[in-house]
């Protein structure tokens, strides 16, 4: 049912591919900050995660989907094994993975953290979201809190003792944030009063820690509106004395729970602050820079956001690569002869082309995310300035890819997975059906696709005149121009200079357009624009996967099977998934206006 | 939550557009077989489905979703609202709607009947299901089953006392029935014993009725090996004496149920035939010629599931653009102060993107359906032989495209309205990520997209010397051309013409190869040439449906909006979405071996 453990070692092993071979990060270890580890720790904290997610996470993604949690007595029940679960994340020390040695951490790259990560991911989405939201608000309150905010809420969530939440979303203001109302009014001995409703939130409640610490948007008195009134606070769920030990319950109440098409294993909470007058609150950082603060860890929650979707693309891979192989079901289109025994389906030319896409979406996805997360250590911790800027700009203009193509390409992978099961694969008694659920979530939070198309053509592009973008394009020429001089991949080096030449043209295009006053009419058909450049974007990380795959063939590497994949796998993509973006590069070039044209009343 | 009656009345006005502007079923009562209807009975059986419906079925849509039978004491039971639903339904007359008059029916055209049933499919297809199962058994008996059959079986479907079931998968035979092993053996009585183990019958079990009448694939002994050894069985559940009175329980055992991931009002049975010795059965027909009959039935099997399908994607387009004109949220991209009101989402481009591809999708699929409702009237119906010929020809090649279009891209209409009602689409207080779980099975059932892809290429394209083919093309063309010499439509006209002969390069160098031997090669991408395919039908369907409007409003038609989204969708449908076939086709000729060409152990 779950994800069998010897797939979460076939996993690991792609992991392994793609940190050490294709990105190099041993070399990481050469950096002050990780000189600790070597290649020998990373792939022990992969093994780590292997292990903990394959007996722990994993057994219960089926009971959790069909045991959601309940809400009773005003507090959200969850099953004891995602907190059994979460006790054993803890104490093999993800909590801390990335954290300073100072705060209780192990120093780890975030790359190698997000390789584990997908692991976990791919066992258990739903219990594995707990970490990481944890995770995100106690990255927050390292980088702005003071330093009694550090010693008495990251820590202990560092520990693994307290959980975290995002709190942002209110009925009235989804994706925009501008309009949330929640109030914080000051109380006169520095601590708010927080007011306000609040929807959507994950892991809003639970019994599973000491405590939960939201980290709420709320509004100052006078503040100005929009954007610039937002301030970041700290709610705890239960007081805090300053000794650390637990004080009166806060005035924050868990008003319902949102019942959720799949990922049901994370509780989704209505919190109403302030039922009793007001819940007490702790600034972080200054007045109306509470966006800031969030955005400054949107980039990782949002690739955050892409990696999971790509480990469950993968898990749903590896699910119908072992039926396809296992299940017999008619012969080949040569031989119809009904006396002769059913072929293993995976014989089936339509199989294949099924297998090939999942595997080609798949392992991009994974393979994209990997990438975008040793461009965040390379932003914080790369020798050279220039380096770190080059990598915070890639990693700007990628966020928006990197959460969004695995968010919808997975949706396909695991689409297809269901259609290599059959029948089965629509039931229950089979797993891909969950996996589809669980990710048809991640094109809509943390930024919507249409909000990820806007950031993309409407900041990043165009961001300092276009460095980011330029960079990129540099990047990926670089990678076409060695392929082309490797003749085994010489094809497919030419195909991704040629789209790189569209991307160029049709963007510097509707850049000029933006300039001149055009930015609505060009931005109304950003999601397009989006779609787009991430499938070049992949190609770019296929090519990167198949150069690297031909130089260990070459080098004699044992992974024969292995990397002859990869080889196969890129040329699937450059000769049936980069060829999608031809028509949509051309409407965008043409300047397509059909859908805003379209009067109101014409939706009919 | 469930579709609400205005919005049925919406689709019931689609609905005459199509049947009445667009197809022209007034015509039929031309015909002796309905010379007794006119368009305004014909009106009032729209009007009738729309209120039975809105009453009957949509109410219990998500609590049957909720409640799935339950396995209790060797019975499935079902939530009491789909018997009351399907007694509604049979009182309506629905159950008998195309039979003949003599067989109790109303002679209805199956265009009408399908109008009608697509009503119901948008309220609630899983209640829905027992209905077009139970009608698929009566057809079959009607068609090839002896007068006694028909008295003691086809009689009291039609009545709706029994209910139907289409027995034809066992756990080692999905797509591959040539593998049935379930055994008939002559009772010496003219009777049969059956045994065997059937999986995933739909409607399998219930209490709802008088009676199953279970249509059973068999083997007698000594019967040929594959397809052309198989029998048809009719095997009720309950035994009926000769006087129509019920007689013994059958040796029919509920050996389990199957949990979906949607669609969960219908049963889906484990069936054990003979655990006690034998179930009797009656054979339908001759000997070994058991699929023949099935298949006789299957064009509207298929089609029926492609009208289902439509139908999910268009109640989600209803419910994402009521969703869209009423949520507020954000501001457009030229106007961001957030002191002004935020404005419904239907004024952001994204949003309306989203709604015209679903337009595009939802409505193509409904006028698809409805089109190839209307050739199965004139197949039986048409004045001449020649006329009847066409429209079987016709049938024959689109049934795999209106099986399998509708399928693919009403689960994309279903994703886009999940994605215009943001977080609210994911949970299930709103009703389409119900509709995205059920949809998700049509491409799956009655021959998955694979096999409905060697169907066309290997099979239709061929038939005849490509008689069917031929015809289909010339249909287009002739729309084309009158696109052409359209003004407003001109352009629309081009990208036809261009399009159709792309299709007739490529479809006349694929048949070319399959006749040099290279049928497993040609037919390893009938995948692809299926989705290529249909985009251009659904092409030349819109530009059918802007021929009609244009006409319409230039005859000063009130229906202005309605009829200017018309014009304005088909433009969308030829600008956005034809131009995705031209990589499709690329591939196709190039005869592209990406998938088969990869080696079993690559696959890692």
């Amino acid at each position: 049912m779950a994800l069998q453990e010897n797939a979460l070692a076939v996993m690991a092993d792609e992991l392994e591919f793609l940190l050490f071979d294709l990105l190099d990060v041993q070399k990481l270890t050469e950096r002050p900050r990780f000189a600790d580890h070597s290649r020998e720790t990373f792939a022990a904290v992969l093994r780590t995660a292997r292990d903990v997610a394959g007996q722990h996470f994993a057994p219960h993604a089926r009971k959790s989907d069909e045991n959601e949690p309940r809400f009773e007595n005003g507090k959200a029940v969850v099953i004891p094994e995602v907190k059994e679960a979460l006790r054993h994340f803890a104490e093999a020390g993800f909590s801390a993975a990335t954290a300073d040695y100072e705060d209780g951490g192990m120093q780890l790259p975030f790359a190698v953290h997000m390789g584990a990560g997908a692991l976990f991911a791919a066992s258990n989405i739903a219990t594995k979201s707990y970490t990481s939201l944890t995770a995100a608000a106690a990255n927050i309150i390292a980088s702005f809190g003071t330093p009694d905010q550090k010693r008495l809420f990251e820590r202990p969530m560092r520990e693994g003792r307290y959980f975290g939440t995002m709190v942002l979303t209110e009925p009235q203001a989804g994706s925009s944030l501008a309009d949330v109302r929640t109030t914080a009014t000051p109380a006169g001995d520095g601590t708010y009063r927080i007011c306000g409703n609040k929807i959507f939130i994950s892991g809003g409640d639970h019994e599973m820690g000491e405590n939960i610490v939201h980290l709420v948007l709320a509004r100052l008195p006078d503040a100005p509106a929009g954007v610039r009134g937002i301030s970041l606070f700290i709610v705890p769920k239960t007081l805090v004395n300053q000794d650390g030990t637990p004080g009166e319950r806060n005035d924050v109440a868990l008003a319902g729970l949102i019942h959720k098409m799949g990922w049901r294993g994370t509780t989704s909470a209505m919190l109403n602050f302030g039922e009793k007058g007001g819940a007490t609150g702790y600034l972080v950082g200054e007045p109306n820079r509470g966006l800031v603060y969030m955005f400054h860890m949107m980039n990782e929650a949002r690739i955050n956001v892409g990696s999971g979707a790509a480990a469950l693309g993968y898990a749903a891979y590896r699910h119908a690569l072992d039926y396809a192989r296992e299940r017999r079901q008619g012969r080949p289109v040569e031989a119809k002869d009904a006396t002769q025994p059913q072929v293993p389906i995976i014989e089936h030319a339509d199989i294949r082309r099924m297998l090939l896409a999942q595997k080609a979406y798949a392992e991009g996805a994974v393979a994209l995310c990997m990438f975008a997360a040793t461009l965040i250590d390379d932003k914080h911790t790369a020798a050279s300035e220039a380096a770190r800027k080059d990598a915070e700009d890639l990693l700007e203009i990628l966020t928006p890819i990197v959460k969004s193509w695995p968010s919808q390409w997975s949706q396909e992978t695991i689409s297809l997975a269901i259609q290599v099961h059959g029948g089965y694969g629509y039931t229950r008694e089979y797993p891909v059906e969950q996996l589809y659920r669980e990710n048809r979530l991640n094109a809509i939070h943390e930024g919507t696709h249409g909000i990820q198309g806007m950031d993309l053509l409407g900041r990043k592009v165009v961001m300092n005149d276009g460095r980011a973008f330029e960079l990129l394009c540099a990047r990926i020429s670089a990678s076409a121009n060695r392929a082309i001089g490797t003749p085994a991949l010489a094809e497919e080096g030419r195909a991704l200079v040629e789209a790189l030449a569209r991307v160029r043209a049709v963007t510097a295009h509707l850049t000029r357009q933006m300039a001149d006053g055009k930015r609505a009419e060009v931005l109304a058909n950003a999601s397009v624009y989006l779609e787009a450049l991430g499938h070049v974007v992949v190609a770019w990380i296929w090519l990167d996967q198949a150069l690297c795959a031909r130089k260990l063939l070459d080098a004699g590497d044992p992974r024969q099977a292995a990397l002859n994949g990869k080889l196969h796998a890129c040329r699937y993509f450059m000769r049936w998934e980069l060829p999608r973006i031809s028509p949509q590069f051309d409407r965008l070039e043409a300047g397509d206006d059909t859908w805003s044209a379209m009067p109101d009343d014409w939706f009919h």
